[in-house]
């Protein structure tokens, strides 16, 4: 079994820093590390983690009696469970991400300046990223996986529910780290529940670059107001879909319909409806129906229920929620001024959508909406780390430096300057 | 005049959250201005400062006096003033600034998905930006100007010296803005010297996308300790040069003594040479005489001081300080792989030189050493947003998120997704 480091369970900010110190070493060499060194790590852990399935297993089964025993609920306990679907995806997962292309050390931009030299910029990790997420035990492999393969060092501290699961994911991942000659602390599991663990990573700048949260609100603001390291977030996806008087019917139908009903409980499904008040007698009560055919509760404004009949009232908290859930907020906007101003109120900067075949009101939507993505003529659904392109997220930014929108590989990057002179000095 | 808000200094957070809410919707007015529209600001603002250059000098000589009265010292004294040329330097500045391209709206990576949908990344500001610096009130004009071209809105918050000069510029800056039909509150001044304003700036994370700090490390730490908004800092410049042993001889000897003795007081000059030990003796009596003569104070190793007659011996707080003055370390290290670790053990990640004609450990320099900087055969005093093309700088980042080395227009942005459909939806 590969080395990692003995907890001392009685000197948490001891045990973090020394956490913290290894990752920083190891992310020295991780971002040295050639491309195929670094597949050939992920390509070992995936086969170190089916030929231990059974142990996985065990470990899983100890996390779910002790989760049991404890009464958590049905949602959690199926969060928890790794079965053996989840884990050939996990596997899988390993080795799609060894078949991405490698962000690190791509030079761009260079060119000669009138004094010279030539300068430009060139991808590099972030450093020791710190990942804090909730029960499910995948997370553990997925998260290290995109860290590993843009050079970065990692800290990951999962919920003390799935401990067991997460150590024995640990190990397999130490294995495989150390048959491709890589430092096991590059990927470090926190063994311990202890919550001033949390604390203490949350608050390491000396050793941790950036703190990424994964899981629910409550999680998310915890962290948010408990970090002094930067954070990258993905707070909420109240999603909006702006129905323009100008957009095309079918299209219209279509694009809400699968914005809302696609899947509910994720970030991109569709939260609020605003339409054009000069089209909302011709479209809603038909959207209506076909929303309400697929189970969607409404909620909508004055102006929205005197069109639709028995549409509940929306409060003012509806218009700023994210249900997750076969509920929309509706509103009949005047058009495209009051549609962002809504937005810009309301929103959560995540992903919202324009209806539209005018021209014009499309290219002032796309400038003047603050979201993460936004859309013309397109389902949100498509807020998407797969769907952009990116081979794999580690999640959605809806914060606004850094990265914004779906986190792949580049988003756990940055650039830095180079300059190449031939002895050139400054006059 | 111009209107600004009136501030009720019984209620500093309340007076804060309004000049928070006002600056939030003062940079959704500016992130959709066209390019022309920011441009006719900043020569109006530099029109309206050049007319009103003696109420500016009658502003800031009240403060000068105030300054004295209360015993400043003659350096702090000379950067509160705004001479005539200082004036005219800042006019200049934003004239320039008005010259320079506009980052905000460009659009690049659009491809089409296998979904048919095109997805590609838009360029934004990053909404409000908080500024807090010391006496220096240049700072008040060169930081609105790059903050009103990037589209976003700024709560500038200077030293408590400079504070009637500050206003003084507030208004010709408000003045400027409204004469180009801009709202006035895209620029604004923290009109007191309540320490709770820095406080609360600081941690209103609805109202502030981001913290610059600009000043000494002292400002900087404590901005660092205290904020909840993100910050991008420049903490310190400790600047190596290492000279390889296959280095050429006359350009190391010009890079090392430009990169130290070019300017002292500046983040970019060197602050420590490393030397090979296989042509330490060759090439370092020569370089320290050299040093020497312009007046530099050299501090070694023991090897170091065995090839250099009288050279003071180097602690381990030399290594890591950031003398801005006629000082330097000195260390013979074995080769370039000592040379990596010791800039990783006691640089500050701004800005390191190899000088050496060995092309493969040029390579290995610019991929391994982890400095916002990284140059090869170039002085260190190189590292500046207008020798690099940026046409002006705000800063040097020595963060390791978003944004790396000088900032310019572009680090003050941050790309969102766009995604063009027609009616496209997932299946």
């Amino acid at each position: 079994m590969a080395t990692v480091i003995k907890p001392d369970f009685n000197d948490i900010p001891a045990y973090m820093a020394d956490l913290g110190r290894a990752a920083r070493s190891a992310s020295r060499v991780l971002a040295a590390a050639d491309t195929a060194q670094k597949n050939r790590a992920l390509v070992a852990i995936a086969e170190t983690i089916k030929q231990g399935q059974s142990d996985l297993r065990s470990a899983n089964d100890k996390d779910m009696a002790a989760g049991r025993e404890k009464g958590l609920d049905a949602a959690l306990l199926d969060r928890l469970e790794l079965t053996d679907s989840r884990i050939d995806a996990m596997v899988d997962g390993l080795r799609q991400v060894a078949n991405l292309s490698d962000p690190v050390g791509a030079i761009t931009d260079m060119a000669y300046r009138p004094s010279g030299v030539q300068v430009g910029k060139m991808r590099v990790p972030l450093g020791v990223i710190g990942i804090i997420y909730e029960s499910r035990p995948n997370v553990t492999v997925d998260a290290a996986a995109l860290c590993l393969k843009s050079g970065n060092a990692v800290i990951l501290r999962g919920g003390s529910e799935s401990i067991n699961s997460n150590l024995a994911l640990a190990n397999a991942i130490a294995i495989g780290l150390e048959l491709a000659g890589l430092p096991v602390a590059s990927v470090q599991v926190v063994a311990t529940p202890d919550r001033e663990a949390v604390a203490q990573l949350l608050t390491m700048r000396e050793w941790v670059d950036v703190i990424i949260p994964r899981g629910g609100k409550s999680l998310i603001e915890r962290v948010t107001a408990d970090a002094r390291v930067p954070v990258i977030k993905h707070l909420d996806g109240n999603c909006h879909i702006y129905i323009d008087d100008q957009a095309d019917f079918e299209k219209a139908m279509a694009i809400a319909i699968n914005s809302k009903t696609h899947r509910y409980g994720v970030c991109n499904a569709a939260e609020s409806l605003l339409v054009a008040a000069a089209i909302a007698d011709q479209l809603l009560p038909q959207l209506a129906g076909a929303l309400a055919d697929k189970g969607v509760e409404l909620r909508g404004c004055e102006r929205s229920r005197q069109l639709v009949a028995d549409m509940k009232v929306a409060t003012e908290q509806d218009w700023g929620e994210e249900y997750l859930a076969p509920i929309m907020s509706v509103k009949v906007v005047d058009g495209l001024e009051q549609a962002i101003d809504h937005i810009a109120t309301y929103g959560s900067g995540h992903t919202d959508v324009i209806v539209t075949e005018n021209w014009s009101r499309a290219q002032r939507f796309l400038r003047e909406v603050d979201s993460s993505s936004v859309m013309v003529n397109a389902s949100s659904r498509f807020a998407d780390g797969y769907e952009y392109g990116l081979g794999a997220e580690i999640g959605i930014s809806t914060d606004r430096i850094h990265v914004r929108g779906p986190v792949g590989l580049e988003g756990l990057t940055v650039q830095k300057y180079i300059v190449l002179g031939d002895g050139h000095i400054r006059h």
